[in-house]
């Protein structure tokens, strides 16, 4: 496969400036890391926040962002093992670790202090040929539609690796808060193919039929209820074994120390700007509750949830964009005019 | 042995009343309870709460707290087997539970919504002569100090359930918060005996040196360091891998997720009243960090923690006086005069 | 209700000796006990050995056996709390336990070295009214077909804890040895129910076709394959994650160390007289695998694995004679003409 | 620091063939590898098995052996970024691994089918300068004794992974088979240090003096005691909760299945040539007990072993002696005639 010295991307020079799609040089992969030629990659609102760059931590600059790549190999560095020219490949929020910190070497490596972030600190999928590190590149089993697994990169790892740290058995009751957004959909998804029974809590029209559609057992609608806790509990027969905070309202992620049964746990994912999660200490302490942050997935949570959606039991709606219109896809994004997950086609 | 028709109690009849050291009818074992001739018992905080009623729970009326008793087992119900006359018994919080809901199935039975505890809805060890359910009673091993074991009947199964709770391993940095209290010097010494390398935080004249005597490894005075969490981090190089909330100030509750490790646990033990637990969902999401209840032991915490006294890895300094002062004992609580452990002797 | 004086039974008063379906006096329930009116009970290979007395530990005599009856409760001992009259109630081969050993108190109380057992050192459900420990009798969901959950009572409750013991992920491969046998069949529903993927090794005419209408992905038939462990090495792309042992060969137990993944468990449940479980050393530990005796489930094991009976996930295949039909069906099963599961009805 | 073109090492060229002790080069280190100036390294039975070539799994060859080796980092591979020349670094057992497969991604890197072993397909420390992968190479922390931690390299982790294996609490029994032999008197103190109270099993005179010396509390002689497992059973009052089997008699791994409690976990380490676990299925199913296989650590362990030793809670009593002398020491291990750990100074 010949590879081309430049290449078209969406790049950006400073935070919140201009959004160029323009052609760039092909990287070159060092020893650890490959080579992926970029065919589909989905937009999330991470990709925003870097490029306004309102987060704590400091992006590179110029950058380009992007971290739900999907593509083919095409190039190995020196040292890579694990990969052959052609496998396809996906590009993930964690790029790269150290692989020997104490978080690391206890397969912790979303929690590496190092931990190199593709379209954040390492240039991301909105181009067409970007370079990963080769040990954590995710392994897209060979036949599978590149530009339906793309949002599964970031979106799928994050809510299936949000469902094992809710340490629940199949059976077991989950509420997914915010059960019918974009997480919130793949959540109710994975939650059924693990055996769970799912209990989602969102609100509007429409919502209900969606959450039942994709395998939801009870829907708890924020609009019409006016104790939810109460209506979980009820549900539950004593409260959810578990439950994953995908809505982004800070009142919702405290709320959900409610209605979690005693012993159970509440796994926060959704990250609304400053949110604090409180707790009444007698509650969690006689209740013996659990808040449990949840992160992105490691190496074996992405395999996992790569193979649920390869054996056809998770679906992410899609709507495939060229890459060139990105700037447009941020501008809805800022609006909140978007429903479902954009994917953009890096071909055009 | 003979057991009298009356024996000496303290009983309150009304929440916040008098409370009158006298005679009263000394209470005949149902077949699953035994009697308990209550040597010695500790006097906890909760005995306070028990008698002001300031609790969501409303106690039984009139009552008998206590729910720290040692003494011998004299008369067993028609059905129990796991105990002999003269075997030496403990009075627990737990007095008993109901065995057979999601919670006691489990061995969560401190978690048992029909939950029954000793000096609050079934009268407690402030007498000579208690019931106590035998599943739940805590068996004493033969030979063991009964005023000195008297403690560990609530607040060192409880510090050592908290210990587990925080799912550590031996090597690992264990914080305390409130370290040189009663419940924190318990657990400086429990922690010791697990193996895990101890910090201590606490404040004031003394503490540091009562706390290096107890096994403990590093102490951060909070009346002399300015950044607690930035000195703990320092200290355990990273952060603490568990931290146990002892301590009754709701500001340290929260700061303690804060210099708790990634992917580390921060366990809620101490109840100031109203406290909550705030925590930063951002940083409980991107470090993984759990916040955990801890309540009362099971049987199981509750042999182990007995255990551990018994080898002599544990001590706890009491001052013995008479039941009969039991009322003077709860006004130098209030008016927080009291350090160290009260333990009544029944018999005076 | 009105409970009668006397009842029919099954019973036989020296192990070998006649089995006489006669009039015996009802049993009165213990303060600790219920009174259930037996309705169905499933009939089991260990009533077999009840009542031949041909295992190490020596039954009650003279004997009811039967220990997977189904019917309601008509009495209350004086200290139970958790059952009404009516309910409806299961008698599992745990009868009781002493709920106060170190097995009992960590929920392992089917490990308890004074369990008492149904049909065996506890007369059983070969009779109309049997009475059972109330803690550790099954709460059966109101509605359910008394006679289809009989045979979950042991035989279902027995594979799901097994399940459970092999401590898999959703998604992982599970092998079950003796996939199309009455245990095998029940296993492969509940792996199913679990999220598992489902790997079945039995061998004859019919048995993968059950296999697959069970739900089962990938079948292996013994009498066909020279090279077992190969081809489930090769099937699973590595070896099963974890492994049920419910084919009664001892071959078939030891060869299941070798097909099983590494750091995989192997679980043995079935157990064929004297059968002796052989694990190459090097193997086991270069690999990382484990070997684990999995028994009959807790009061956890018992709800759960009845409630995904009643939500419909798992389904037993029944032939329902009369009590009195009890030695013929002996018979047949000593001459191993026994297909699929008999229940017994006890009003005929 | 200078690096020589050559230094002295011990190699051979066939299994079984002569070992020279002559100059070789000095290797380069790959891209991702460090490059060690050895010390010191200890000598194993395993590098008796690579010399003569008797186990399954082929040697490289020509080969220098050694997995043991401490010594300072003199070179770095141009990917290395986790190492500083003159930082203190191990060689152990497992050299690398892909960090790739099921194994690797869970931090079972010591189960990586591709896995690099020094000593056996990666040349090994008996040489004064040897390559080792930078993830996998063991942190030695500022001040250690680089030829006393030699034998923690090997002997020490694969004992406290061993112990993690058993999945015990502090508090807890765990008995040592083999425990005056040099894996056991590290794992007595390192079960020590873990709060387990700690039974050895061995025999001959002298032994149970050691034994006391490094902590055990409860010493059986297997020349003077007819029923071992009688005799744990009682000194443990059931059981032990945990038994690690360094053992190098096939009989003593299977009869360690026998006095394990219920519940409890028996520990393969040893590895008897063709050595076979005998457990009785019966017996295995009704305590529910488990057999497990551990092999050697992964980084975690590693660094937790290590710390372990630093803190002083751990020693391994040595025997220095020149690299020339190796011959010597094969002969005398071939022929049982050493007690205690060889550790090879490679300066002589």
């Amino acid at each position: 496969m010949s590879i081309p010295e430049t290449q078209k991307a969406v790049i950006f020079s400073e935070n919140n400036g201009p959004l160029e799609y323009k052609d760039i040089p092909v990287p070159k992969p060092k020893p650890n890391e490959i080579l992926i030629h970029v065919r589909y990659s989905g937009v999330c609102h991470t990709d925003l926040h870097a490029w306004k760059g309102d987060w704590p931590l400091p992006t590179k600059l110029p950058l380009v962002g992007g971290h739900e790549g999907a593509g083919e190999v095409v190039a190995l560095g020196s040292d890579v093992k694990n990969w052959k020219i052609g496998d396809l490949a996906g590009i993930k929020w964690l790029n790269g670790s150290c692989m020997s910190c104490e978080a690391c070497e206890q397969s912790h490596e979303s929690n590496c202090p190092d931990a190199d972030l593709s379209g954040y600190t390492h240039d991301g999928s909105f181009q067409q040929y970007a370079t990963a590190d080769a040990v954590q590149a995710a392994h897209i089993p060979a036949g599978t539609n590149l530009a339906e697994v793309a949002p599964v990169l970031c979106a799928g790892i994050t809510v299936y690796k949000a469902l094992k740290s809710a340490n629940l058995k199949a059976g077991q009751w989950v509420a997914i808060s915010g059960a019918a957004g974009g997480l919130g959909s793949l959540a109710v998804q994975y939650a059924r193919a693990m055996g769970l029974r799912v209990l989602g809590i969102d609100g509007g029209p429409g919502k209900e039929e969606l959450f039942k559609t994709l395998g939801g057992e009870c829907f708890i609608d924020f609009t019409k209820e006016h104790d939810i806790a109460e209506a979980v509990i009820k549900a539950t027969n004593g409260g959810a074994h578990g439950v994953i905070n995908v809505s982004v309202s800070e009142g919702a992620i405290s709320a959900s120390t409610k209605y979690v049964r005693s012993c159970g746990t509440s796994v926060l994912v959704g990250m609304p700007a400053g949110a604090i999660c409180k707790s009444e200490v007698f509650d969690q302490v006689v209740r013996s509750t659990k808040i449990v942050g949840s992160y992105v997935g490691n190496r074996a949570d992405t395999r996992e949830a790569l193979d649920f959606f390869a054996r056809g039991l998770v679906k992410a709606p899609i709507k495939i964009v060229g890459l060139s219109t990105l700037p447009e896809i941020f501008e809805k994004m800022e609006k909140g005019l978007i429903a479902g997950r954009y994917v953009v086609d890096t071909s055009k």
